[in-house]
C-alpha cells in the first residue's frame, strides 16, 4: 500500500516526467472500498485504473500476503550523469550490495538523512526488486537513484563533481567521532560494501579516507544498515 | 557458528558463573574437522562435548540451513537489579518489541555503541529466540540483559539509578542534533518502541524528553534498528 501511495504522489508531482511514472493501477474491490482516494488520485494523475479479482492481484504481486493493490511504473533509476546533476552534497554509494532488504533500508535511511542521490554500483541488486521497493518504504520514489556496473566509472564521476570519497571500513584509520567533523563538512560520497564482505580493497583504496564507526563495546561490527545510518547522520549533522 | 564461539568465549572468561553458561556442545564430524579449536576450547572450559550426525544437528537447530554445531547454555537474562548494578551510563530499553530480528540487531548495535545494559520491557520477544541470538551476532553474550514485563517498574528502576529517560519518538519536541549534546551528556536510558507502533504514549510521557531523529528528506521515518543506531551513537559521542 505504502509504495503505491508514494508512486501516485510522484505521479501527481511530476505528471509529465517519465521516471517512475505510474502507467496502471490494479486493485481489488475490497481495497477500492477501503481506500476510495486511490482511484481518484490515479484518475487525476492520468493513470489507467482497473479493478481485478483477489486472485489476479495475488498473481501480479510477489509477496506471500498480497495487499490487493498493484501499481505498474516505469523504472525509477536514471543514468549517473542525470543523478549527479545539481551539485549533490551527500551521496550514498552501495558497492556490490546484492541483498534487496539491505539496499531498500539504506535507500530509506539515505532519504531520511537528506542524501541527494543513491548510486548502486557494481554487481548490485536491481532496485526495482519487490523486496527492495518495500524495504525502502517509498523512498525509492524520493531520492534520485542510479545503477551503474562499472565501479571505477562511478568513483570517477563522483570525484569529477568535487565530492570527497569516504569508504565505510571497519578497519579504517579515520574514526567517525567529533574529530572527523571538519572532514565531514565537505560534500561527501559515502561508499558502503556488502553486508557479507564489506568494501573490496581496491575500491576502498580509491577513497580519500577509510572511515570506521568506533566500536565502544565488544561487538565485532555493525550491520550494513545501522553503519550507514550512523555515517549518513554524522554527515547530515556536519552539513548543518 | 558465531554465537557458539561467543558462548565459549563467555564460558572461558567466567567459568564459575551461571549466566549464559555452556553445558553441552554438539557438533558434526565435518565441523569438528574444520574447526578443531572448538572441541579444545570446550574441553578447557569444562563443557561436555558430543559428536552427532548431520541429521541430529539439524534436529537440534531451528534454521533452514543448520551449521552442524549447537551449544546448550543457561539463559543469559538476569533480573533488573543485577543488570543495573554498577552505575550504568548508557542503557537501551526495548518496550514491547516482538520481532526477534529487530531485537537482536538492536542488542548488537547497543553493544557496538558501548551500552552498559539492554532491558526488554513489557510484552517483548524472548531474547533466547534463535533468530534474536543470531541477529545479535554474539552481542547477547557481551551486554548484561534483563527482561521485565512491568514497564513502569523498569522506568522506576532506571530513574532510581539517576538515569535520564529519553523516549525515541518520531514526533518528539527535542531534535537529536548538535543542540542536544548537553542533554546527552547525562547518564541516559533510551526507550525504543516496536517497529510497527513505536512507543505507546503512556510510556513516552513518563520519559524526561521525547527526542526525534531529524528527517532531512522525505522519508516518513527510520526503521527501529537504524533509529536506535543514530540515538545510541549520539549518546556515545556525547559521553566521550
Amino acid at each position: 500500500m505504502r509504495p503505491v501511495r508514494d508512486a501516485l504522489a510522484w505521479a501527481e508531482e511530476a505528471p509529465g516526467g517519465d521516471v517512475g511514472r505510474v502507467h496502471d493501477l490494479f486493485l481489488t474491490d475490497a481495497v477500492a472500498d477501503r481506500h476510495p482516494e486511490l482511484e481518484h488520485r490515479a484518475d487525476a494523475a492520468g493513470v489507467r485504473v482497473a479493478r481485478v479479482t483477489e486472485k489476479a492481484a495475488a498473481g501480479l504481486s510477489d509477496t506471500v500476503t498480497p495487499q490487493g493493490v498493484v501499481a505498474v511504473c516505469t523504472t525509477v533509476a536514471v543514468d549517473l550523469e542525470t543523478a549527479l546533476a545539481g551539485d549533490p552534497r551527500l551521496v550514498t554509494v552501495l558497492v556490490g550490495v546484492a541483498d534487496p532488504g539491505n539496499a531498500g533500508t539504506v535507500i530509506r535511511t539515505s532519504d531520511a538523512a537528506g542524501a541527494d542521490v543513491v548510486v548502486l554500483a557494481g554487481d548490485a541488486v536491481d532496485p526495482h526488486n519487490g523486496k527492495c521497493v518495500r524495504a525502502s518504504m517509498g523512498s525509492l520514489f524520493h531520492v534520485p537513484l542510479a545503477a551503474h556496473r562499472d565501479v571505477d566509472a562511478v568513483l570517477d564521476g563522483l570525484r569529477a563533481r568535487g565530492l570527497t570519497l569516504l569508504a565505510a571500513d571497519g578497519h579504517g584509520d579515520t574514526v567517525l567521532d567529533a574529530g572527523a567533523d571538519d572532514l565531514l563538512r565537505a560534500p561527501t560520497a559515502w561508499l558502503f560494501g556488502s553486508e557479507a564482505h564489506g568494501l573490496d580493497d581496491a575500491t576502498a583504496r580509491r577513497a580519500d579516507h577509510r572511515v570506521r564507526v568506533p566500536i565502544h563495546g565488544r561487538a565485532e561490527s555493525l550491520n550494513l544498515a545501522t553503519a550507514a545510518a550512523v555515517c549518513l547522520y554524522a554527515s547530515a549533522r556536519a552539513h548543518r
